[in-house]
């Protein structure tokens, strides 16, 4: 495909800088882009590689384009949010992967499902009685529906994905690969020997346009449901347990977890390997650092953390070694504090 | 089916305050609960919810029970453990799937493999030569059993669980969807280009009643057994290293990580995204704090912990700078001690 | 299997001290193995173990092997790097797996695949069109390979494991079960409702040698190459964000997170949990300690950590309520250094 970048600048709402005839055939990084390419400056920082970038054209904030310089044959396309407008052209140029809109032979699909127009199962797919799968909605292979399960349109369920009995899934929800919906929530009563499994007898439901990444779980709600909320964002390998709320439009990196019953408000971001504690609530808004631990409710928009960046070993040992002395060091000082207050009153009552 | 309370409560050993010819029809959480359901007060502190609960009837504690409002044609089951009895209530409402008890043409078993009478085999699994599976078990599709290994009677496994060549499950044994029983341990000798595979020859044996939540993985011995005690329960995305022991009824929460050899004693607690080193022991009984690091052994029934609750971005970034200054603060403290004894006993000497 | 433990020092390069002439038949772990078996010393530390081993035989360091007692019909095998030559003791007595090296009629194998000799792909293995598998690879079921991806020769790909499409491995790549490849990276553009999410239109590629441990993760690159660098070998449940480069013989432990970008040097030790913030460089042979939190570039050869180690509960309550009053606490002893600066400057003055 070959457009100009006049052409892009149209789909994209953009305006052109420079050259705008000049034709792109392809997407490219900048330290990778040659003639021909459109490429993307990430960060104002990165800069420095546009005189040394070959690409055809580069992708830029309005606010940026000003100071940059100009050569022949080449352009820039400004645009407000040169993030959304990478985006959409790399969609323009990126070939969607074609399905055969068709039911494998070789998946097992009841009898007792409802499968919508242009669905495609692949072989070795399996679908219980009583699913629901929605138009144009694509199931790969080792992907389980489990009994009465609910597949909306358009979804994509990447290889060996498990959407376990009863859950819901809403329109144009892609699912990659590995990832469970629906598994048993962690719940006992009693102890030791005593103890007894409650039974998870609840729901997930997934909202329209989320997305879930590589082997992430997210666990069935013990009773009622545990609910993904339209439009979240969900990187690899999390744990979402049951009974949890994710608001609407949040967004999770990877390998962070939230405990039973807790409540993420809308537009929250919550960052790599954070841990959340059960019962409690994450306002609107609230951002939350790499790796912090969350263990009381969070303020709507509040920012967070509590991770801590690595040191040199020798010098952590030392920290490391203090830190359980910290309220000793605490009290010393305010021991201090006494003192001198006390020698400050003697030498003021000697004058 | 339908129930008077009296009914459950005699199926669970509690007692009825109230009217105890209200029928039951299901369980629902406190906030959905209506007519004909019985709810379950989790804890003291929703006491407030019951006011506007419409539930037909509510399990709470022997302790709490008296100081509750009575209504009309409703009533309260209190038991001494009320968690328990609402595990019961809710498996009596709570209908178990039933399965086919049948062996699947479109799965692969391999002719020299040992069913037990009942087991039930869906679709897609692959059950390999030597390998036996206990009475009742129900294997679902995706499922791998690997050569010589065994599953014990009335076990479930998952979608998509893989049981690695040799390992050895016991009864009532329930893997989740995408857990990884006998994989590799992570053993290497020797660095760089030199650096060679320790080939993991031994197995992973669960015991009886484990129950092991969605993608947590357990790698087999390198000689030996990995073990997983009679009643342990273990949550998602947990890390179990080669030779690694857990103690009967220990309770391991998510995306914990165990390393190798370190042996974990009976009734342990380790919070979520504890992470543990290897070739260290966890007493019996021992309880760890969600994030935690354990670096040492830990002596029976001790209570540890060294998370860190996120505190506000601002505030955080200045605590972060004066950690690595923590042996500096040290020493200034006691510089300052030091010198005001030397003051003080300047001043006594003037006297 | 039956060999003298001269043979075996021959076969690793290590010289016998006792009885070279006994006959070993296995390798057991230094507390079960008897008769007839060949253990390991893994640790200087576990010498006490030697009196009341009944082994025939113990690999051990050339340096300890001095002071070791000698026993009647007993011998040790002395090595340069004993671990080393564990590994390969081990992998003599430890019988390869056998495969069938046909491709099963119950597998689905694209027409336009191209599969080389002796490959062996088990059934509800999943080729699709493009695919090209090097000679005397391996394809466990459930395993599935996308559109034009490309496996090398001698590979092992365990159950269930998932090869999006066109991401390539190379020569002897392990990859144990659940681990994906290829996922698509975590990226979006916008906010709210007007995010989009940004195409994945890169590939991963995994260098020869490399091992990856169950059910981890490795995203492809939004445009060009994720890459793990020959020899690199990760364990369970790690996150490999799109574009991460992971430099040679590099290991990884499980449960870390990197994201995306970020480029790992070769050489380089991360301990188990922890986690790299994006568009950052780890420097060749840096060592990185567990739970550790890496927000900016590490210089080669570092040595760093963060990870804390856990206190009793309760005192350390103390300081996890202490540690947002760090500044305080530093200000106070500033305060303190003046006043006493004060003090002796108003005693001096006084002489």
């Amino acid at each position: 495909m070959n457009k100009t970048l006049a052409e892009l600048a149209q789909h994209v709402g953009g305006t052109v800088v420079g050259d705008s005839q000049v034709i792109i055939e392809k997407v490219a990084s900048i330290d990778e882009a040659g003639a021909g390419a459109i490429t993307f400056l990430a960060n104002p920082r990165y800069r420095r590689y546009l005189s040394v970038c070959r690409a055809s054209a580069v992708i830029v904030g309005m606010d940026v384009v000003r100071g940059l310089p100009l050569r022949d044959g080449k352009g820039y396309l400004a645009a407000s949010d040169p993030y959304v407008a990478f985006a959409k052209i790399l969609k323009l140029f990126h070939d969607s992967p074609r399905f055969s809109r068709t039911v494998s032979s070789f998946a097992h699909v009841d009898p007792a499902a409802d499968l919508g127009e242009a669905v495609t199962i692949f072989p070795h797919a399996y679908v219980s009685g009583g699913v629901k799968i929605g138009r144009r909605t694509v199931v790969f292979p080792g992907v389980f529906l489990g009994e009465g399960s609910e597949v909306g349109e358009d979804c994509v369920l990447h290889p060996n994905v498990v959407v376990c009995a009863g859950c819901r899934l809403g329109n144009r929800v892609i699912l990659h690969a590995g990832v469970v919906i629906g598994s048993d929530g962690f719940g006992y009563a009693g102890q030791g020997e005593g103890r007894v499994k409650i039974p998870q007898i609840g729901i997930v439901v997934v909202e329209d346009d989320v997305e879930i990444g590589a082997n992430t779980t997210v666990d069935r709600a013990t009773i009622g449901r545990t609910v993904i909320g339209r439009g979240a964002k969900i990187d690899n390998l999390v744990q979402i347990a049951h009974n949890v709320v994710i608001g609407e439009y949040s967004v999770i990196a990877a390998q962070v977890g939230i405990a039973g019953s807790t409540r993420i408000g809308k537009n929250v971001t919550l960052a790599g390997q954070v841990g959340i504690v059960n019962h409690i609530q994450v306002g609107d808004g609230a951002t939350i650092g790499p790796q912090s631990g969350i263990a009381q409710s969070v303020t709507p928009g509040a920012v967070l953390s509590s991770g801590i960046p690595a040191a040199p070993h020798r010098e952590w040992l030392k920290v490391m070694t203090l830190l359980p002395r910290l309220p000793k060091l605490w009290h010393a000082v305010r021991g201090l504090e006494k003192k001198l207050f006390e020698i400050d009153k003697r030498e003021s009552s000697k004058l």
